[in-house]
């Protein structure tokens, strides 16, 4: 049977995600010091007091969390979620609970994406977000960001030429906090000014917010939920969509969204649709744990774990790199972004790098199509040790220096 | 702000589960005997042996199972199925694991169809099914059943029909073994021919099966993908999705689809869109249920649990219900289908019976669009007491024979 001709159009024509050949090519090799993926370290995972929550979960309420549950979560997780993050005003109609953040932005594509649609991002962004967007038939935008997050001259520059072509931007999808693969973190004035932007366009705004609470130095900022639901009251602007992955841990399929009704109601639709529910068993495990008060410490032992990795890596690139290279100084998240000298392209680096054992994931593939940039790459501090760090770094720099 | 004329045309058009509104309506009844839902029982969820799991998995294998896994699903997992199933042919390839059943039938979907494509089902047929289908732009079309399942002369009409028009039929989907909503297995003559049929047409089929293992009574039919693996050495023809939402529990979201390494490996690429992975604690607690040679016993000792009260429901109809009526006698499942005189419909039969304190769900919801019998109604067995069983059939009984 030849499958070819009888797969869909946006099947026949999706891609797959690029990172994951890259990472499989890099698999076997002996010694290899990999800076290329995205994974926590499994030391952060809160294992035991999972272990226990998952067996009296299952022990005591097992009539209740093996049966079918509500397509759009659970009411008790929804409840803690409500008490954790302090949003008094909203309630459980505010919040929808996923199979992961990919799976929030999936519904949130589907909920508001025709075909030919334009939506914005950061470039670079987060390859899953462009690649699932793609297979939905969306035009995916790239703008510009600098040492504070997206650029709104550059956002506006866009927004102007998409509607000179009689299209339209149905929205940003955006990571304010150490963003990924940048590290990059919007500054308070470039958040307000990006609301008042999409405010004044009509352009809706899905913030991706995995890693906000992974702040290891210097102060938090808002979200741009929380900006649009205090300063601005108006909740509709942002859809916000929290991840556990890098706080429980990804295996844990698990995120929530949060926004406005009407749109989270439409978001729960195509869940029944997709997945029926989330893992019921997941859920409420996730809702004993913040019941019981384990969120806030646990998040502080994290923050505490991860902080020497990036500071090693901070130093190690000071010590190593030659001059031409710079890169972001992140105050948390798990990434940093490098910048090489302008004829340097990390596509082609990768592969020397693999023999000197060791591997970075080249910038290139983080932008949408035709917007590549390649002289640049993403490094990965979380899932090293600090002797990996040091080595690996070396190893970079020295391949860099005659490069 | 105006979230209707944001959302995609698909959203704005999708319709809602009918049965939803319809459980919901009758949710705050007092005394009401439900035979509406589709409910297992949550005496036969195994919930001291995997609160036992769930607690040593996440302890001993939590570095592993927190952490990301494969979008194709736990290859321990996978070792498992292959082993119990015993198709000693198929690897790893032949395997995707995603959130439940509905969610492989969405990958399915997304695989295999463009907008206006026509999928052929049972009419009548699972409504979740229908209402994903018809989101994802697809044209359903109904095929009548009898006692031995789908049609094939009803069958090769509509393909006549459909080719007649210019269209392509891409996939059959069917529920051979107590059919939800009928309760009807499919004969293996009728197995045989629809196998036949199908590969004549060129028409692939998906088989929807999460019942067939629960048989009470009677002898076991081999499953379409069975036959297609065997007697025809045809693996391709046939996709299965096997549920455990009716063995382990519905709260846990897992099921599995065995079937051609193409279109599996497209699924695949889906799950990674739509879902990144299926929950890796989940998978891994299932492994190890079928692993430790859980899942034999326990499907036997809930085969006993449900007989009787599939058999008391057989015999209160024949006791109680007046002439003109007839019903399905399922071997298995969770259903039977029951057929009023041609005058009566049962989407009216609803209201008087919620203030008889007995429901339903009207057949009519069970059917495409245009094609709809109102004269039928489904009843489930699984969800109440042998003395809810045996007044509510008296009370719907009383209630016909004064309609």
């Amino acid at each position: 049977m030849d499958y070819q001709q009888l797969f869909s159009h946006a099947t026949q024509t999706m891609k797959s995600s690029l990172i994951r050949e890259l990472v499989a090519q890099t698999k076997s090799i002996p010694d290899l010091i990999s800076f290329a993926g995205g994974f926590p370290a499994p030391a952060t995972f809160p294992k035991h007091i999972l272990s226990d929550l998952y067996y009296s979960v299952v022990n005591e309420e097992g009539y209740e969390v093996l049966q079918y549950g509500a397509s759009e979560g659970d009411s008790q997780l929804k409840d803690e979620l409500i008490a954790w993050e302090g949003y008094s005003k909203l309630n459980h109609a505010n919040y929808l609970v996923t199979v992961g953040a990919t799976n929030g932005i999936y519904y949130y594509a589907k909920a508001l994406l025709d075909k030919g649609d334009v939506v914005l991002c950061e470039a670079p962004t987060f390859l899953g977000t462009i690649v699932a967007l793609d297979a939905l038939g969306a035009e995916v935008r790239g703008i510009a960001m600098d040492e504070e997050g997206i650029s709104l001259v550059e956002m506006e520059k866009t927004i102007g030429e998409i509607h000179k072509a009689g299209k339209k931007v149905k929205f940003l999808y955006t990571i304010p906090d150490f963003q990924n693969p940048s590290g990059i973190s919007m500054s308070l004035e470039r958040r307000k000014g990006l609301l008042e932007l999409c405010l004044r366009h009509g352009i809706q705004i899905l913030e991706d917010n995995p890693y906000s609470r992974l702040r290891f130095t210097g102060k938090a900022l808002p979200t741009l939920y929380n900006l649009a639901y205090g300063d601005m009251e108006n909740h509709s602007l942002v859809t916000e969509i929290v991840s556990f992955s890098k706080i429980l841990g990804p295996g844990m399929r698990f995120a929530f969204v949060k926004g406005d009704p009407a749109i989270i109601d439409k978001m729960g639709s195509w869940q029944q649709k997709v997945n029926v529910t989330p893992d019921c068993v997941t859920e409420r495990v996730v809702a004993r744990f913040l019941e019981k008060g384990f969120m806030d410490p646990h998040i502080k032992t994290i923050c505490e774990y991860y902080k020497p990795y990036m500071q090693k890596m901070l130093t190690e690139l000071d010590k190593t790199m030659p001059s031409g290279i710079s890169w972001t100084k992140p105050e948390g998240g798990i990434f940093l972004w490098m910048w090489l000298p302008e004829l340097i392209s990390a596509d082609e680096l990768f592969y020397p790098a693999k023999d000197a054992k060791v591997t970075f994931i080249p910038g290139s593939k983080f932008y949408p199509e035709q917007e590549q940039k390649f002289n640049c790459l993403r490094l990965n501090f979380s899932y090293s040790t600090l002797t990996q760090i040091e080595t690996g770094i070396c190893r970079l720099a020295e391949l860099l220096k005659s490069f």
